[in-house]
């Protein structure tokens, strides 16, 4: 499997991943000191003062605002819908693309509400390509850098060669370097692909050692029967390739998705560019456990925005020790978990930057 | 207790207390409609979806968006104090009030950056007058209006007359009022008073006959000592006062705050003009659960930000039947969790006025 894209590719991916260092202690204290001075009960803000401090130890210094937070999606289909694995055709990746493109789509109407860019990928949509949006809109950007029209269906061969893997890992690395140099400091991740849960349910199952049946949900609204389907689906193919959880890129090649590659790619170069990272649901949880896999440093530069109804998510949100920040009981994608969750990130960052402290307010302490 | 005062104030609450009526049938089926038909699988914006809805059955319309978040907070001083049920001493609500006038408070921060108004009311401050602030910020306006230079210790006498009760409750309603004329549209409800959670741990221990070691709890920081001898500060003025907990007002004034008054008359304001309010933390549970003991239908209109770390806040959730969006771990009041939560509502709004339907986009449905 191993061709020039792909060593090219390796050798890059290598270098980032070995760029994912720990976080910042000494921000991480300067933060801590600087909380424990505001005029406010110590520790009364909760989760927004461990937020502030995980910033801190993000970005090597005290984060005082968020001043341009951007959300990517990237989208993708996916060979194993063949399979029937979810109540939606296939088409609807496309189309919902176009939706975004036409600002229609929940992750238009809340990447607005918190003010993010929004920037959406065609990394892996299957079908004619899509037509960029007729009037420039500086909050929103369509990216055409197709690796494949799809993935390959799973059950019967890999999803992916490992050179689309890695190209499609290099169109998220691409994506966040650009936003990177336009002044991004906190990345959104999102997806869009019909058949995504089953990629990622495929994915976790064989990089955890489960069952399907532990990490597999309804997806789209699946019913009982279905997650069944599903689930069985996900064992059969599991079975025929065989996959040894400790190579984590051949899991991602044989049973995920371009666009998770992609995501997978873009969580990594936030990492190495030291943007925290918001996740959404499970199908970026389970590009995150991928690039964890490479980089051991990476969980503790990631924002967990909530938690979903998959099953699965739960797992991968364990396995990389992450506490989700909201439980609203979404379970649409597009990285709207992300764009709800990424003002509370700000916010805490407002925190720091703008509250006055006990002595400079007059403001007694604690007898 | 009656006075005149009194009983005109009665009146003008029990007029108001009548037009707290339920939720709009018509309108909240319109929003699930509405709901039904956007591009995302139905249901998937969980509990965004129900704060869609509630919005639509308080307004008694599709609610597509929030033009004018405020945020008010109510200030007042307790006798109490004089107690030692808090490790900060009771200059501090008033130096913390001037912290609002200067900016430097969380709640400013937050407020900010939800993009809501701030009001601050000082409906019962101890000590000289505070100064207004010096530069007019359209976003902030701090309103004198007390009733007296805090409350008398309960644990020797009632907190308030019912003529100052009903005084501070008339205060909370001409705040709304005024915010509703100028076009407020979500309230976010909020508190700052030294004492203030011993006054709402008596209140609810006195609404729902629990003892005070059930709804008592650390404050802005007591250890387990100062836990165990601020509730038995608590059930020894219980025992002295001998409230009927049918009798929400005389509980409000007997062991209750000016700015818990206040707040009950904000609430039962914002109900009776429509406005839907969304609650802080502890104490403005309890005033809501005094409101809501006036008014039945109240709690359907109430939104709930997030649950905090006293543990009289989960009882009083638990008793109004809501279920917080945020749980942060914040104990710090103010109206924190309010404006944390309320961008999140806001949000809610924007994806019923923004979002495309499945045939407006072009979208393929479920098979």
């Amino acid at each position: 499997m191993t061709t020039t894209t792909g060593e090219v590719g390796s050798a890059a991916v290598a270098e980032l991943v070995a760029s994912v260092g720990p976080l910042d202690d000494g921000a991480m204290q300067a933060a801590r000191e600087r909380l424990d001075r505001l005029t406010k009960p110590p520790g009364s803000l909760g989760r927004l003062e461990a937020l502030a401090v995980q910033l801190a130890g993000i970005r090597g210094r005290l984060v005082t605002a968020v001043e341009r937070p951007a959300i990517v999606v990237f989208a993708g289909d996916h060979g194993v819908t063949r399979q029937g694995v979810s109540p939606y055709p296939s088409d609807v990746t496309r189309q919902m693309v176009a939706n975004f493109v036409a600002g229609g789509a929940a992750i238009n109407a809340l990447a607005r509400a918190g003010g993010a860019d929004l920037v959406v990928v065609d990394v892996g949509v299957a079908g004619e390509p899509i037509p960029a949006p007729p009037i420039h809109d500086r909050q929103f950007t369509l990216v055409a850098a197709r690796v494949a029209n799809g993935t390959r269906d799973f059950t019967v061969e890999p999803a992916m060669t490992m050179a689309e893997t890695l190209a499609a890992i290099e169109v998220g690395i691409r994506c966040v370097r650009n936003l990177a140099a336009a002044g991004c400091d906190l990345l959104g991740v999102g997806e869009m692909g019909i058949g995504n849960t089953t990629a990622s349910s495929a994915m976790v199952a064989a990089l955890t050692r489960r069952p399907a049946a532990d990490v597999t949900g309804r997806g789209t609204g699946l019913d009982d029967a279905g997650v069944l389907h599903k689930a069985a689906v996900i064992d059969a193919a599991l079975a025929r390739h065989a996959l040894d959880p400790d190579r984590p890129l051949d899991v991602l090649a044989a049973v995920g998705g371009l666009e998770i590659a992609a995501l997978a790619g873009a969580i990594l170069a936030a990492a190495g560019e030291g943007i925290p990272v918001v996740l959404d649901g499970f199908i970026t949880a389970a590009a995150a456990l991928v690039a964890a896999r490479l980089a051991p440093n990476l969980p503790a530069r990631l924002i967990a925005s909530h938690r979903s109804a998959e099953p699965g998510h739960r797992v991968v949100l364990e396995t990389l020790g992450l506490e989700p920040i909201l439980d609203l009981g979404l379970r649409l994608g597009e990285g709207t978990g992300a764009a709800l969750a990424m003002p509370l990130t700000a916010a805490a960052a407002r925190v720091l930057g703008e509250m006055a402290t006990f002595e400079g307010a007059g403001v007694s302490g604690p007898a």
